[in-house]
């Protein structure tokens, strides 16, 4: 079962955002077994717009289309759908309703403008969005569903998962698909297919395995395909406790979750806190953590100690030890570590020191030269790291390195 | 003239990872005075391939093809451009000399499968690609350029603008091109559009204006072309002089930079520091800042204080302030500026709390309701903010309007 991206918009193709729903709805589709073969980005252009529907329709069963249904004239989707499949248009009640209800909301007067936010193509499905005034429509024509969504994120995000998803499913009869994803830290690609070879080539035909890296991370996706739910589930459950019990060091969680909010859970599970003192991650692991809702619970703060002086006035690393070994040492993250503790009054600390680059590398300490220290429940482990990227790069494998740390002096320290 | 964009691979399709390179590529292209026509996200299949290629072809003069250049049997990329333009294969020795130097470096064998990273279709130039080991290949066939670069950002970016870019400017005699970026905060585009309108009016047919949001900041692009570089030089000059007088309080810079590095040269060139407080932006400002290499003449470091504890002990907020007004007020926000001021030493503070969402609302302080303040040479301001995104876009437009207050004090006192 095919499907095919269309996105509509000069913001794309003049640079000015970068598509990121493509990528969310790809992933959504393939979760439910729909391929996407094409991706196509194309103007405001109502010629190009059509030319891109055909050649889509060619290749794929749904066409899912986002972007260009805003008010002012040079969102012309809409208009140019209906050229396409050559319906009127009617005023749709609902949409009306739901327009003015959101105007009303944020007090601001409606114009003429916004009532043809109502206006849809009359052989088209109307399906409301709930958080905006672009309504999502759905057309079938000869064989081919064409969905047309707002390109607002969350708008769409949530269109998608309330109501596209789920009339995909139901319209192709998709077969019930199980997936487990495996989260593990720290450990190579080519290294990790060595130790579960023998478990991978075991898999029966129904069962495929996925590896997905990401900066220091690997997913591995295991995805079944079939009829009975019950059996999939039992079978992917199997072959997953073979695949964990293999590498279980390397393990975060045997959920699709992000690193952090694994770590997240677990400490909260644990009724534990955590702190931060970060050098050259520069606050991007405070930022990772606290971009999660009721991260409060486990997170209570942290410093950014940038400067010599900070790492002794705010964390109390001692002048001794910075003179002696230096800020990215051994020693010194060690002491953040135990000042992140002590100061912040948490059961856990992670600290971070190291050189994130272009500049300040030595021969000694080479840029993506890190130390890493964990501090809790009366441990301390502290851990060198040598990452090759570029600036940003050593920042994000820094602070996955760390949360994978803490992740594992937790389970250490409390292995139930 | 024309330019599409043809980005290679499953993992985009699979939504695996998000297509960051081709926004880039598109606004370099822009820039240049090419206009970016479509963007086409097809998988590693031959026949997909060469099928996005012809249709590329019909509409530009130029294709620039990202992606599926490793040395693994599912990058099809060289073996498909091969085919597509009928053409055989030969080992290039300097980019075989170039990835054995590469393999020497990082002290890795090197196997017969690297090497074939120097065979190329016979009929293509061969551009060498100094980070990395796939090259980057260059074909002119019946009028239209095709260029294969790897899909790895920072290789292809290097490639871009230091190869690609000069000769496609060569290649086609683009006209001169002169842009000039304003860089504006805290202002609404159709209040900005109002503000300019009748200088708007008056540009010359060679000048064009475009605005470019983004989360609370809005860049003002004047764009040039002609022949003469020092004319449209002069003209841009002038009327992005009117702009910025007519604007002067929303305006931050008069160069495409990120509003963080606008403001760390700025303090820089001043020769005053900063830190950050930061509560719901958990440590986001710190990120944005600590990006930018050499920021730590200007950043000293600041604390994330999530918890009421920590808003006392580390920044010294007192416990009445917060008993009385709450975590989320002018009193506390302002204390917790002073007190990052007095406690990390540094010229410039600024602190945040908000309430970033989706719980924590009350009806007096819904979701979005931000305070933030800024202290510095003998000043204290602050501000109330009403957002009403999600979490993540609170934080980011928390940060823009943090970063945006600490410019226009730091503008106030040091007003030269």
């Amino acid at each position: 079962m095919l499907a095919e991206i269309i996105t509509i918009g000069d913001e794309i193709l003049i640079g000015q955002i970068v598509d990121t729903n493509s990528a969310w709805m790809a992933k959504q589709l393939n979760l439910i077994g729909m391929k996407v073969k094409q991706i196509t980005s194309v103007s405001d252009d109502a010629e190009h717009i059509m030319q891109a529907l055909s050649e889509a329709r060619k290749r794929a069963e749904v066409v899912l289309i986002t972007g260009g249904l805003g008010p002012t004239k040079d969102d012309i989707t809409k208009i140019t759908l209906a050229k396409y499949f050559n319906m009127g248009f009617r005023r749709d009640e609902q949409t009306l309703k739901h327009v003015e209800s959101i105007f009303e909301r944020f007090k601001k007067p409606m114009l003429d403008i916004n009532k043809k936010q109502a206006d849809v193509p009359d052989g088209c499905l109307v399906i409301q969005n709930k958080n905006g005034t672009a309504p999502c429509m759905w057309f079938e024509h000869q064989g081919t569903i064409f969905v047309s969504m707002p390109g607002v994120p969350f708008e769409m995000m949530y269109l998608m998962d309330d109501e596209i998803l789920p009339r995909l499913k139901k319209a192709f009869q998709l077969p019930v698909i199980y997936h487990k994803t495996i989260l593990t830290v720290n450990i190579g690609e080519s290294f990790l297919a060595q130790e579960i070879e023998e478990i991978e080539n075991s898999l029966p035909s129904f069962i495929k395995l996925a590896y997905l890296p990401k900066l220091g991370q690997l997913r591995l996706r295991l995805s079944a395909s079939g009829e009975d739910e019950v059996l999939l589930k039992k079978e992917v459950d199997h072959y997953a406790a073979l695949i964990i019990n293999k590498i279980k060091p390397f393990v975060v969680i045997d959920q699709d979750l992000p690193l952090e909010k694994a770590l997240l859970d677990l400490m909260e599970s644990k009724n534990i806190t955590l702190s931060t003192a970060e050098s050259c991650t520069g606050g991007y692991i405070a930022h990772l953590i606290t971009q999660h809702p009721g991260c409060s619970v486990v997170y209570q703060g942290g410093a950014v100690t940038y400067s010599y002086e900070l790492k002794e006035s705010v964390l109390g690393v001692s002048k001794k030890t910075l003179d002696r070994y230096g800020a990215v040492s051994e020693q010194t993250v060690e002491e953040m570590a135990l000042g992140a503790l002590a100061h912040f009054k948490t059961d856990y600390a992670v600290a971070v020191s190291g050189i994130a680059g272009p500049d300040g590398g030595t021969e000694d300490k080479p840029v993506g030269t890190v130390w890493i220290a964990v501090a809790g429940e009366g441990k301390v482990k502290a851990k060198l790291f040598h990452f090759a990227g570029k600036r940003l790069q050593n920042i994000e494998r820094s602070a996955v390195a760390a949360l994978g740390m803490v992740l594992n002096l937790v389970r250490e320290n409390r292995p139930i």
